[in-house]
């Protein structure tokens, strides 16, 4: 009989589901920072894209710590995300409104971001992972700084274009 | 010729799509809180439940403000959320780490509802419309206060019994 599941398979699984987030993330983000009309913006999604390398390489660090080989699981989470975030992008491109819907778009793949590293680091201090805790809550910090951000160039600048 | 698209036409896709994923989560909250074990959790799914019905009929409000009957858009987002939360309920059921699995799963919920609202709250300050930025707000805070509940939850008792 198979051990019964505890949080460690918990935590293995939900390393594989932000992995293969974070790789989907970093094949859209070129996309939005083309997309973007405000130089801000444009800029904005290019450094992300370089955090997000950083990203993916701090989760196979966590991956090798754990004996690991690194590898995604399907997340239906970001796709779905990413999907809406592709049809704003079609529906308002052209528009004076596209970068406020980049920067929404681009806010919920934060906030998914934000809740995974933060309960993988609550995890990971629960199982005595030390070196794991301060991984995740190096990216955790940058995903809170990206969003907010984001959340400073819509008020200062991008909505109000879209108005 | 149809005028140019604006912020306006994106506050109202917004608000269908949070809508839509509003009500799926009510569908959701009662399986999530029949799955749980610990009582407090369950509890807590079932608080949530009727504040999200309260968050529902604010929608509501909202959509006749603008003069709008209220519509949902299907929100790919909020299905893979919800599908992520599923399989972990199948794969972990009966195991010492459920519940953590479901506090997860639960955050991932609400970190897209605050993403959400916290835009629409700034487009409808960008746009003058008073009355629904205090509705949203009233969501919005409720929506941060749940995801508190749930990282204490699960820091005080369930990350613990799950490892």
């Amino acid at each position: 009989m198979a051990a019964e599941k505890t949080l460690q398979d918990l935590f293995l699984d939900t390393l594989k589901d932000i992995y293969y987030a974070e790789r989907q993330i970093a094949k859209t983000l070129p996309k939005m920072a083309k997309a973007a009309t405000a130089p801000e913006l444009k800029a904005g999604f290019e450094k992300h894209l370089e955090e997000t390398h950083g990203h993916v390489e701090r989760l196979e660090q966590i991956f090798e710590l754990l004996g690991k080989a690194p590898r995604g699981k399907t997340c239906d989470a970001i796709l779905g995300i990413i999907e809406e975030g592709k049809d704003i992008i079609e529906e308002f491109k052209g528009t004076v409104a596209l970068d406020a819907g980049l920067v929404s778009s681009a806010q919920a793949v934060e906030h998914y971001e934000m809740a995974r590293y933060g309960t993988l680091k609550t995890w990971a201090q629960q199982l005595g992972m030390k070196e794991a805790v301060q991984l995740l809550d190096a990216t955790l910090q940058e995903e809170i700084a990206t969003d907010k951000t984001l959340s400073q160039l819509a008020t200062s600048q991008v909505n109000q274009k879209a108005a």
